[in-house]
């Protein structure tokens, strides 16, 4: 109950001191950081993570998919465990706050409650989960935590994933081991991460922080369109068949259609490639790589049925045959709605501006709500930009943020 | 004048004879031909050539550019040259007609004018070109006999040519005497190619010949969109400046007013790329080549300058910045009205049915006529099919396309 919730601050200097030295594991030149999962960096990161760990007198675990933990733990063995964390690594030369920041909080909180002499009805756990970033399998960690991860995944027989396969067994990941990462969703009372938003709402709008109450639903499509190679300037207009035509009308169509209907809701056409790619003969095939986001599962079927639908109806007009393959799906998530009223209260007790706001970005707390309760805190990211050396996040922004925290983990395990 | 002039008909057993050769050259499973410009194949088709030259008592004529000619020579040794003739070299895998037709052609007229006891008032020239397919630099040969190919094109300091040089060492031809190649207009009276026509005009209006008037110009640009990378998820419709979203929009719009204003031109986006062609990332960078064809210099400008206005346009409308770059420019030609005339007398004395028509593909006799008069035939392509094994003319259309080219030799030379 918030009323009886003891207060504690977070020590702002330390963390800072930590964030200072982390950001320089893997520093680039433009004030950047480069740590992709398993690369040298990340496993320095790792490394200086476990004695933050230990220093702070806390218990080091690690596990079968490389996710590393600092333990706080109650006094009852039985209890269960209040888990809270993000991820360490990085997109190559990425910002210094990206999973990094919610790390060092968590580890902040547990410090913070280990100094005072508090009584804990559950275990603390601040996570670093492996590979978030997808620079081998996104969200490889916090997968695997929920027992969505196993050796077929990696051995996968139609991609050679040798590389994947030499990196984990380098890090002392081993296949035969990774289903033992699964976790009992009755010994987890839930999960909790702050994060940088990566988008402009916050920072536009002057608020301290966000309270995530959806994460984006995903799918990615191949759409391959098929026409014929031709003469380009011996094949009139009308006997055309070019694929490069039908896939441009599809991409211009298909940003109006979601941008007039479905305003919550974002397409990219990031990938296209052309065959036989030359000036001079006319585009025989075009291959584009689309991904569709949206917060709400139903609505990300829809958009998924109309831009197909569309895809068809273009490959239509040109005289094209189309194809489409489902590649990637993740459902929306909804954060447990008690989570969220926990934060919520914290948010007030500490009499900062918020509001709810939907994560366009995937995050391991979406992972984690498919086993257990999960709620996420977003900081503001100046001008939205991330995934970039200028990534950028106000101190006094991260300072809350780890006090609503470290608020919401007290009144849960008080 | 027709009237008085001598009738003969080619020997259509022997050319046939030839074809059939010729086509074993580089061919392919398919029933197709690769004879790339200065290959083994192509060198092998030369040689095949030079000995056809020879066993029809010939005269052997190569020039500084791999040009290889049969001479047949008028008792006047100053008597202008009337040079007729094509390419041997082809794409990869391409078919049995384009330029070989054009060339055997060129040989058996000079052989059945030679068998007969006919005067002449010219040296006739049945010439084989050099690279017309820009295997290496299109149309290389036929650019060498009118002077426009130096060292300097090929020596390039931008581009590595080492092996474009290499081949041309190897075929014997020097860097440092390729000017040489340059022929004295005031020797040559014209010049005259048959070939087939690539498109689909003749054949399905059921026409026997094409009598070219104009040769299309055509210019080559790179246009490159220039937007910002962001996140997929998190950047919102209003902040995306996406480059693949323009360029889409270009080209649709592109097709559009090419063929609602300009239904006589063509245009071609056949080459797209993007960066940094990630699915999740919105494009920063997407680059076209793009290639406008129009048998009207004059309309060709006006199309290029609506085009590029219209990249601005779209770039500006998704608030991209834009860069167009031509890379090729080459004029349409009129075809000389002397020789047209001359190959529109033959048609009637021949009785074959025919039209004018505009080439939308560029041949040697677009750079002939830069420097002496030229004409040209075109043979029906069944389907318009060219550049694929699938290519063929009917071969009564190959017999009337050389008694007519036959008759108009005979109409200007005797």
């Amino acid at each position: 109950m918030p009323s009886n919730c003891p207060t504690l601050r977070i020590n702002s200097e330390r963390l800072r001191r930590d964030f200072d030295q982390l950001s320089e594991i893997g520093a680039t030149v433009g004030g950047g950081v480069s740590r992709l999962a398993l690369s040298n960096e990340d496993l320095a990161a790792r490394s200086w993570f476990a004695d933050r760990i230990e220093e702070a007198g806390l218990q080091v675990r690690d596990d079968e998919v490389g996710n590393l933990s600092g333990l706080l733990c109650a006094e009852d063995p039985q209890a269960k465990t209040l888990m809270i964390g993000s991820h360490l690594d990085t997109v190559p030369n990425g910002g210094r706050y990206d999973g990094a920041i919610g790390v060092l909080i968590a580890l902040e909180c547990l410090r913070r409650i280990s100094e005072s002499d508090i009584k804990l009805r559950c275990h603390l756990e601040a996570i670093n989960f492996t590979d978030e970033e997808g620079t081998w399998k996104s969200l490889f960690g916090s997968n695997g935590v929920i027992g969505k991860i196993s050796a077929a995944d990696i051995d996968d027989a139609l991609q050679d994933n040798m590389p994947f396969r030499a990196a984990l067994y380098r890090a002392g990941i081993m296949l035969e081991e990774i289903q033992s990462a699964r976790r009992d969703p009755a010994a987890i009372l839930g999960f909790l991460e702050v994060h940088i938003e990566q988008g402009k709402t916050l920072h536009e709008r002057d608020l301290d922080l966000g309270i995530v109450k959806t994460i984006v639903g995903r799918t990615t499509y191949n759409v391959m369109f098929y026409g014929e190679a031709a003469h380009a300037g011996t094949t009139t207009a009308d006997e055309r068949r070019d694929a490069l035509h039908g896939a441009a009308a599809f991409i211009t169509a298909a940003h109006q259609l979601i941008r007039s209907e479905y305003p919550t809701g974002v397409v990219n056409c990031g990938h296209l490639s052309v065959v036989p790619d030359s000036f001079n003969v006319v585009p025989a095939e075009a291959s584009l790589r689309m991904e569709i986001r949206h917060p709400d599962t139903p609505t990300l079927m829809e958009m998924e049925a109309r831009l197909i639908r569309l895809a068809q109806e273009c490959a239509r007009d040109h005289r094209l045959t189309v194809s489409t393959q489902r590649e990637l799906y993740r459902e929306a998530e909804r954060m447990s709605g008690y989570l969220v009223k926990q934060i919520e209260s914290a948010c007030r007790a500490e009499d900062v501006r918020c509001i709810s706001i939907a994560s366009y970005s995937g995050h391991n707390a979406q992972i984690m709500n498919q086993m257990v309760p999960a709620g996420m805190i977003f900081l503001p990211s100046v001008d939205g930009v991330s995934h970039n050396p200028r990534e950028f996040t106000e101190w006094r922004h991260v300072e809350l943020g780890a006090n609503v925290l470290l608020r919401t983990i007290l009144q849960l395990t008080v």
